[in-house]
């Protein structure tokens, strides 16, 4: 047999903390602040939407923080996951560099989002939560969630963008399989829902209508809490188990890694993979991170630094960050979790002090490096980590002009089971490749709120 | 923590042999016959559509055969496949017993097909075959055999049944992104699809059909052989990995299995995990195999053990085997890998032999299950194992009742994360639960031919 091809822990390998990068950052991420008074939002504002434990680890600057071992037991279902050496494609590709996947596939619900939604799920049981409100797009984060609400005993009500409720389904059955409550979103269920459906009876809905809906629920109910799937500080944090995997799995195979990409939309993915090297890197450890975003979303690339509102419509707390206005409305690319306007906080800052660079690749082009993965790895990418894969194959190529024998580490962080309907697009040609004038981004850039 | 809840072996615990169950028959199952001449049919007979070394494996009565290490190479892609505990199902049953599961839903395609898709490619392979062809039902094992060719650079032809051709695409986008040939049966490719169209210019297509297609393809064309995904000898011994995995990871868990349970259709999978349990059962070990069928295809359970064809239409050998009559059509169950009207032969004399039990469960019982285990163990079943998830939860209800602390392992042979649709079905109260009157069997059993 030629080189070690997987690199598997134990259950006792599963981390037994969480990274906290707020406790390494060259300069601290700014505070969200009060849509109406523009002040620094206290954690008595968040108080009606998320458990307090929750809103603690939002705002702690502790460099580690304890995992229950409830949590760990859930993570055990699918955890640690495997570290994959992609022999085939660097063999496709002739480079002498060596390509490392974390795959986060094996997961139930056949990604990483789940890391986040058991751990949301505990602390709002343990602090007496009865019900959780969320708002879901395709339905990656819906039904981890509905997933994690059900292993611990709690109500899921999934707002579910009305299109996809409709041309979807599958998602949708997933959610309830696991017992989620999914409404088709513009309801009537919500003052915010019925104001849209009273101008636009047939509304296709958005995520930025569904969060309303979300919000307004938890917001009037006493034992009902919001959940986010992204973004915020402590989501970023709880995918770290995923990079604290990898930095032991890349210690196994002899291959500190070089380079550490991972495709971001609201940057938990990317956080998950790359956050755990930044400890070293800081120390003076060469290991550059990439940030692949979608041309159709270019948040990093393209975007301003700046406070803007974290929703669609604007009622969410202020946040800092890379954004394209908060208005802006991405076209509708495949990799529907990498469609949002802004950027993790965290992220964003990071990118700002210079610790991530950042790229951009047209649709067409991650889809040629997905089925090229598919055929040398067998693995079928969902098209949001595509993206990652596309910059990886870049940098083995480079390598190989260069002869260096880089260590390149990626994040899998998803089969694509149900996007075969993109495959087949991509497939028989009729994948629109789409692009975007700077002057949609100078429009979406107006609605940035003035403080 | 609770109790190791998986058991996880290293890629040198990939099994170096498989293991032939022929060598340990207590009466040798029945030779092949030439359809023509009622003869046993010999190795010249099946030349034209198998590479030699299948055709040898097919025959041999060697105990163990050497796994080449191309083939353990790629098995490495995703072997050795997880064995977990299901402590969340125990728990929900509050059963004494110890509950496991094998878990082939790791591959490339889902489930445990390319075991054998693998070697079958590589024998091809290595004896000049330049393209191989096959026929698929809803996509499966031409899946399975897509990917296996991709990876051997042999190319691939895979009769599609029409009618999941045209309602199922996202199974035919992944045998193309493994850049296979999907062709929607009948075709207008072969003497065989033609005179069907001929008759019926808007067939829907049948697995019998697609055969006939295939097989015609691979008799005409030097090059060019034919692959079969169960029922053979040498696929179920390829897929004896999985329970020579499976008896080491008891080993680790402490667990020697009081049952084995799998789901059986041609019988590749319910093999695949029980075979290596038989040379301790027949020294004495009290370990009883079960193997579960739907009611609507029950052709252990009430079947003949008879000669009859392989396929719809008779064109193939005849072979003795547990059969409800070649022209039996089961009904559409979502568990399309169950449709099958025979069982493989050695699984067939193993339960003529007493070795076996065999019990059939109704549709919707099955999904009650999957359900019950998507919701305590996160895993969403394909339909086809729900029925061994079944078996498995009986018996740990049983146990429940005598107090016995039982291990009960049985094989989850895929994830249903193709096959929402079916839980869309279930959920929403619209499965229809097909049963199967004995004058329908009684009819298709007219069909055997009279030796």
């Amino acid at each position: 047999m030629s080189d070690q091809k997987k690199f598997l822990l134990s259950e006792n390998d599963i981390p037994k903390q969480w990274y906290n990068v707020q406790a390494d950052m060259p300069i601290p991420a700014e505070p969200a602040l009060h849509p109406g008074t523009g002040q620094p939002a206290g954690p008595s504002d968040f108080a009606p939407l998320f458990p307090m434990e929750l809103i603690m680890q939002e705002v702690s600057k502790d460099r580690w923080i304890d995992i229950p071992d409830p949590i760990r037991d859930l993570y055990r279902m699918w955890r640690p996951t495997p570290l994959i050496r992609a022999t085939g494609l660097e063999k496709a590709l002739g480079t002498p560099a060596k390509i490392f996947y974390k795959y986060e596939g094996v997961s139930p619900v056949g990604s990483h989002k789940p890391n986040t939604a058991v751990a949301q799920a505990y602390y709002n049981k343990i602090e007496g939560t009865k019900r959780i409100v969320t708002e879901t797009g395709a339905g990656q984060w819906g039904s981890a969630l509905a997933f994690a609400c059900q292993q611990l005993g709690i109500e899921s009500k999934i707002f579910m963008v009305s299109a996809s409720y409709d041309q979807k389904p599958y998602r949708k059955s997933m959610m309830q399989a696991w017992g989620g409550t999914v409404t088709s979103s513009p309801s009537n269920e919500t003052a915010a829902g019925r104001s849209i459906l009273a101008g636009s009876p047939r509304s296709p809905g958005s995520l930025g209508i569904a969060i309303s809906e979300a919000v307004e629920i938890a917001a009037q109910n006493e034992d009902t809490k919001y959940a986010l799937g992204s973004v915020l500080n402590h989501v970023l944090m709880h995918q770290t188990v995923i990079g604290q995997e990898a930095v032991l799995q890349m210690e196994m195979a002899d291959a500190y890694p070089d380079i550490v990409i991972g495709c971001a939309g609201g940057g938990s993915n990317l956080a998950g993979i790359s956050f755990p090297f930044i400890p070293e890197k800081l120390k003076g450890r060469p290991t550059r991170l990439i940030a692949v975003e979608p041309e159709a979303s270019p948040s990093l690339t393209r975007g301003r630094f700046a406070y803007d509102f974290g929703d669609a419509i604007g009622m969410t707390p202020l946040i800092k960050m890379h954004t394209l206005g908060h208005t802006f409305v991405p076209n509708p690319i495949h990799a529907g979790g990498l469609r949002y306007h802004g950027m993790a906080p965290l992220i964003s800052a990071l990118y700002d002090a210079g610790i991530y660079e950042a790229r951009a690749y047209h649709q067409n082009a991650c889809f040629e490096a997905a089925v090229l993965f598919a055929r040398t790895e067998g693995i079928l990418p969902a098209p949001e980590p595509s993206h990652a894969i596309k910059a990886a194959i870049d940098e083995a190529l480079l390598a190989k002009e260069t002869g260096e024998e880089k260590n390149i580490l990626f994040h899998l962080c998803g089969h694509g089971h149900l996007d075969l309907s993109a495959y087949d697009e991509y497939l028989s040609g009729n994948m629109v490749d789409y692009s975007l004038p700077d002057a949609e981004i100078a429009e979406a850039m107006e609605s940035l709120p003035q403080l």
